[in-house]
């Protein structure tokens, strides 16, 4: 037996409630491991304060959006909260082809539509230790209003709902904890018997 | 939601081919991870030399063996080239509900039977980057004869036939990344939503 098939990357989907701290997670964790594809969502919402087109989003109009919808080029799409999030599938499939893991960051409608499609996909949520610090860190923020954040409230609670579904749960308490599971994570799914196979030389 | 459950200790399965150098990984794993309990098996096969009783093994004669087998003392036991190799029980549940991780170093029968009698154990199988390489270190070790040698190559290529059965395979390559990965693989599995659930509060 000697089975020779080029690995190929890993498709990771995090999921996790607004003001969970999940982009400073995926910070840390792309440091730890530089040679993750961090995939940037289209989005119909506008930028928030700080944020630039091609690093937090690229973000597109309505119509656009559409047009991308129609010519069938997203792995998947959601709207949350009155607008459109999506992942274009071109540069991710030409990524895990090349042996790269990629990474989404993408909420549970757009989390369950990728493990359809991809049911290798690994599905990893991140939550805060609880729903009263996940509040703490929204008022924290302040870059909402009052109502603003008792709807995000009210859609983590709903969030939660999808758990199950997912393959792994991490506790963002410490950032670099969770940045580290994440990181034992993807270690782990690499190593599973059934993506390793081509290395078994008898 | 407002689930709390003391978490379960996780029961680890690690099994490879004689001479993979399970023995140094598993130690180098447990510099790593001192909360690791180490199940120590009983066995009738004679010590090699430097192994010492109640550290590689409880070497106990056959008679006593089998009355562990007639007093259903054993959570799995085993032939192995002529030899009863075995885990006794009571340690082990006592572990595992204390929330301590337990690693068996136990060959394919036994992995298979502790499977059947604990459907989450992890089972990690570990292998050389060859058989060649497996054959080469065999004889550097310089303790047993040819024949025995053979014996223990043809062993490897029949067990080599369970690895679909593992969760996780591990290529003893370097120690400190074969330890490593078992490690992460450790970590991750502590992370599955399933030993979490009781960890989401609403």
């Amino acid at each position: 037996m000697s089975i020779r098939k080029k690995n190929k990357g890993q498709l990771i989907v995090l999921s996790g409630p607004s003001g969970v701290g999940k982009s400073t997670v995926i910070a840390e964790l792309l440091g730890m491991r530089p040679n993750i594809y961090f995939s940037i969502s289209y989005t119909t919402r506008l930028p928030r304060v700080g944020e630039a087109n091609g690093v937090n989003y690229h973000f597109v109009c309505h119509d656009e959006f559409e047009r991308m919808i129609e010519q069938d080029e997203l792995l998947e799409y959601a709207q949350y909260v009155g607008n459109y999030y999506g992942t274009s599938m071109k540069m991710i499939e030409e990524k895990l082809d090349a042996g790269i893991d990629v990474l989404l960051d993408i909420e549970v409608q757009g989390a369950a539509k990728v493990r359809r499609r991809c049911a290798e996909a690994v599905l990893i949520f991140i939550i805060p230790p609880s729903i009263e610090e996940l509040s703490r860190r929204l008022y924290n923020r302040n870059t909402e209003s009052e109502e603003v954040i008792l709807g995000r409230l009210k859609k983590a609670r709903e969030e939660y709902q999808e758990i199950p579904n997912y393959d792994y749960l991490v506790i963002n308490e410490k950032i670099s904890v969770a940045a580290g599971e994440i990181s034992a994570i993807l270690t782990a799914e690499a190593c599973r018997t059934r993506n390793r196979k081509h290395l078994v030389k008898i």
